[in-house]
């Protein structure tokens, strides 16, 4: 490994010191073996330009199929095809620019799976995701809190849209609590440069897509993590960005064309309405607007029918996941893009990592909405290949209502059950991403009224409800916010900074409540870990009584009982009543108190109050 | 025509006087050249029994295939099949009863379809549906208000669930105004036999499934107003209902054996949870309560499992249909039948009359959930035959929430476009039926607070929409009442009852409101009769934008724009908006008040109101 690494730094420094100056190659690295083996090289000249597009490489094994050049002169492109005995070297590209002739040193490597490390291994149902904002968690070097010559120059913890200094070190300082609080996964919004002049914390305007932000540690921190997160067993998850660029993005200051982001007479914003793309009465004009209207004033929205543009995204994406070494892949914003480029990038994705999962943010309303964008049982002219998305419909059609709002025909708890029920129109329901809260929703606590006993109740649903659990950063300590502006719900996390009074991490300044939630957390996912019938099991549950919802995870050699009472009252529990579940079973172990009822008599449950219980004979 | 009833009249009184004393078969008769040949005798005697299943029929063209006896020795079940050459006429049963051999006769008659008269037409979305509850409408035939030897002996029209005397010549009376208003389509709810000791306003709790009751005039009654609605270009839409029977039905107060209905060690009602159909995580426990628990103490549900007991409905679906001449069925309950006994129904009755219309009661929440139950374009274990349902969820979640909620994300006339677009789900959703109300739904004018504009706009989004429009007899005259009880929104049309003060069908009495709703209806009713646009035409709608929905239907040859203000304040129309509809059109008449404006100037709409505009060059 180390020696990998050594000769790795060589190989960049040497390239470095003999490319043309000011010249760049995207994809900056290639490898052997790949399955992707013809690439589309987007060659941009910073401060010149070419006279033709006509170039020479004379390399073995490596072919050129076509050119390219654009209205801006600065650019060309080049089709190349790696054979598959091709060896890792570096490839000598000669171009032809104003200045004269140039060389260019492209390397091919070998794939990082020679070195033995597990990856692309797939994110599933039996992982717990942490959902991290870099910027929020914890600082571990604070010399990369400002870089020079970056645009945004903020770093004010006290303002929520200024930088707050966290960083990838900070994130592997703190790996033991990550790992110990039964996490077995990460995923961070994009750590990808964003080098904008503000509103830089979250990630999702790119500027460059080969690079990792130097705030958070550049490259080298996060592949760093990345090893480690892997000799851990854990996994790590990509936030891919394929509808926009920042505005400060080369491609945007510097465009080899006009049609590389959608352009519109005048700034048009998207109107953010999934329906038009599906709906039978749909309107073209709606349907542009969704998909190509811009999400941001600062966010361009890509133009995913620019071919060029479309290979930069996608080979980008192949890119990231075998030189970072990632596991899963989730999609931001997906709806708003161009669906059969979605399909075409998903679809290269997963012929080269076929173990790979892949997640969408599909953030509509709606269980059939939901489902058009995944793959599904629907019978429709579009067909999603998306395997799996973030399950918003059970969060704002379920676990929310099921604690907020009364019991009724579809009410409270129903509203869960509803939702649920649905999962008929997906072909990989236990592959949709379970969530409480995120970096766009108020945080879970928030939206419960500050009341532990129903945070406690929203982990336990979300560690034993069919799919791939999410936390959010922090709210197994209770942390709060409302979104509007969504700032408030980016806070950072207690410990992460050395000045802080409170911290998470050691259980310093706590409260009762902050640590007994990270505890139930903490012994729930660890629980998990060996849990087959969680993991991997069916799911059952009885139609919700009076606020009572009743449901079962289990396989051949495992039965949980999920009992989560909503109402206001206590409730009786009789275990004959679900023996389609509990039928040759004695007793009932509480994962959390250890607690041992036989379920030969009736019990009560409080009010307001969620059991998980492990069946035995 | 008169011949030929006069030929039946004496055919029947003929074989009833030779008939067996008190033995009956069912169906009472069939008819020769049916695509159904293979027919299930069910032979009963009322006070006898019989000593062998054996039978002989010695009629050139039947043939009897087997015969079945029973526990209950008063029943006996004959297979037989007639083949195609065979003539009409009175077949000779031979029986073996204890008292000694019997005959009996059971006619097979020439098809209705030999008269000229069209029927088993099908209703589609050109039609103008009206759902009348027949005790309700009009009493045209004081002397059949009470029937002698009838278990309920109520009258009292204050009493909301006593008999109130409509009948079927009241809707004969009646069948101008009918026409005149628009409509092209009548259901009732049942007409058949209802002897119940009580609540027998609604028709439901069927006690003799081959008798129209005597109350609403009888078999010969109901004949006679399905002929003069072919006459009159009109349809008939049949009321089955396949679920459950009247506990005073024979099949219950004497049946052949004990599982002709689902016996349950204790009453056992329904818990109308459709959910546990079709969800991956539903018990066999909540599914068998759903379909096999009773609806109601008094009406068993029917144990579709009992292969005479479905033919036995099959068969009367069949029989009622050819028997009457109906045009469409429409089918009540239908999420709390056997499923898969409902497709052998529906493909049964479809197979003998390819034209017709059958539309299901699917009173469910969710669009999925609706979608399940009909012919639809996903893909599931089980799949329905049905090719339309009563559309609730473009009530519930659509013209209710649009009328009577905020505007917002979701909210207000967005409820009806997610409703809408939701219409991939569904193979046909031209044939689902639309509604404002119904005789287990609240008045709409209730529900929209007495507010005679908004049911002005019901109704021209009723008349407008994608489907098939239904009205609830007396909504056109802004009929009032919430439903718990139900009874409230079963009032008598004013003027059906020679007493009325009040009278809709001439106008003495009425509100400038009611004048004016019920002339709405009729001017849109009768305009949509030649409107290929709404008939049969495209829809399109736009993404509503603060409470205006903007939707079209077109065709090649018309252009109807419905704008929709459900805001508390005037909107500007900009028809250059919606150019990929009013491109090329230069003027816009209100259908309604025929006021014409011109398409290249912005107009205002004020608050809470709708247009119907049919564009020209």
């Amino acid at each position: 490994m180390k020696n990998t690494s050594f000769i790795l730094m060589l190989l960049c420094c040497f390239s470095l010191a003999i490319n043309a100056k000011n010249t760049e190659v995207y994809p900056t690295n290639w490898w052997v073996g790949m399955k992707t083996n013809s690439i589309q090289l987007l060659i941009r000249s910073t401060d010149d330009s070419f006279t033709t597009d006509k170039i020479n490489i004379n390399y073995p094994g490596i072919a050129i199929n076509k050119t390219y050049s654009f209205p801006n002169s600065k650019y060309i492109a080049v089709d190349i095809t790696i054979s598959p005995e091709t060896a890792a070297g570096d490839v000598i590209i000669e171009l032809n620019q104003k200045s004269g002739k140039q060389k260019i040193k492209w390397p091919i490597y070998n794939r990082r799976a020679g070195n033995g490390i597990q990856y692309a291994q797939g994110v599933t149902s039996s992982d717990f995701i942490e959902l991290i904002m870099v910027d929020r968690f914890s600082n571990g070097d604070t010399a990369n809190d400002k870089i020079k010559g970056m645009r945004d120059q903020s770093l004010n913890r006290k303002e929520m849209y200024d930088r707050h200094g966290g960083d990838l070190q900070g994130v592997i300082n703190n790996l033991d609590y990550i790992q110990g609080l039964g996490v077995t996964a990460l995923w961070f919004t994009p750590v990808m440069e964003n080098d904008m002049e503000k509103r830089t914390e979250h990630g999702y305007a790119i500027t460059n897509h080969y690079k990792i932000d130097r705030r958070y540690g550049g490259d080298a921190m996060y592949e760093k993590l990345s090893n480690q997160l892997h000799s851990r067993g854990m996994k790590l998850i990509f936030d891919a960005v394929y509808n926009h660029i920042g505005s400060f993005h080369f491609l945007e200051l510097d465009p080899p064309a006009n049609d590389w982001v959608h352009r519109w007479p005048e700034y048009t914003q998207t109107n953010y309405r999934e329906i038009p793309l599906f709906d039978p009465y749909g309107t073209k004009s709606d349907k542009k607007k969704m998909s190509d209207g811009w999400f941001d004033k600062i966010m361009p929205d890509i133009n995913q029918d620019n071919p060029f543009m479309a290979n930069f995204i996608i080979q980008n994406c192949i890119w990231h996941i075998e030189k970072f070494g990632i596991d899963g892949v989730r999609l931001d914003t997906y709806t708003y893009n161009d669906l059969n480029f979605a399909n075409r990038c998903n679809k290269a994705i997963m012929d080269e990592f076929p173990k790979i999962s892949i997640f969408g943010e599909i953030m509509v309303h709606g269980v059939a909405n939901q489902a058009y964008f995944e793959q599904n049982n629907i019978d429709t002219p579009f067909k999603s290949n998306l395997p799996s998305v973030v399950d918003f419909q059970s969060l704002y059609y379920g676990i929310i209502p099921a604690l907020t709002e009364p019991f009724g025909w579809k009410g409270g708890v129903n509203q869960l059950y509803y939702t649920l029920s649905s999962d008929f129109l997906s072909k990989n329901p236990m592959q949709k991403v379970l969530l409480l809260d995120n970096h766009d929703e108020a945080r879970f606590f928030s939206l419960m009224g500050e009341n532990a006993e129903k945070q406690k109740i929203g982990f336990q649903w979300l560690l034993t409800c069919r799919g791939i659990p999410q936390l959010y950063y922090g709210s197994e300590v209770l942390m709060k916010g409302f979104k509007n502006p969504d700032g408030l719900l980016r806070a950072d996390f207690p410990g992460g900074w050395k000045e802080d009074e409170k911290n998470a991490f050691t259980g310093k300044g706590m409260t009762d409540d902050e640590k007994s939630t990270q505890e139930l957390v903490r012994k729930l996912a660890n629980f998990r870990k060996n849990a087959s019938a969680i993991k991997t099991g069916k799911m059952m549950h009885y139609t919700p009584v009076d606020g009572l919802y009743v449901y079962f995870r289990y396989d051949d050699s495992q039965t949980i009982m999920c009992v989560m009472n909503t109402s206001n009252s206590e409730k009786e529990i009789d275990f004959q009543k679900y023996n389609e579940r509990t039928a040759g079973f004695a007793s009932a172990k509480n994962v959390i108190t250890e607690e041992k009822i036989s379920t030969s008599q009736k019990t009560v449950i409080p009010a307001t109050k969620m059991w998980v219980l492990e069946l035995s004979k």
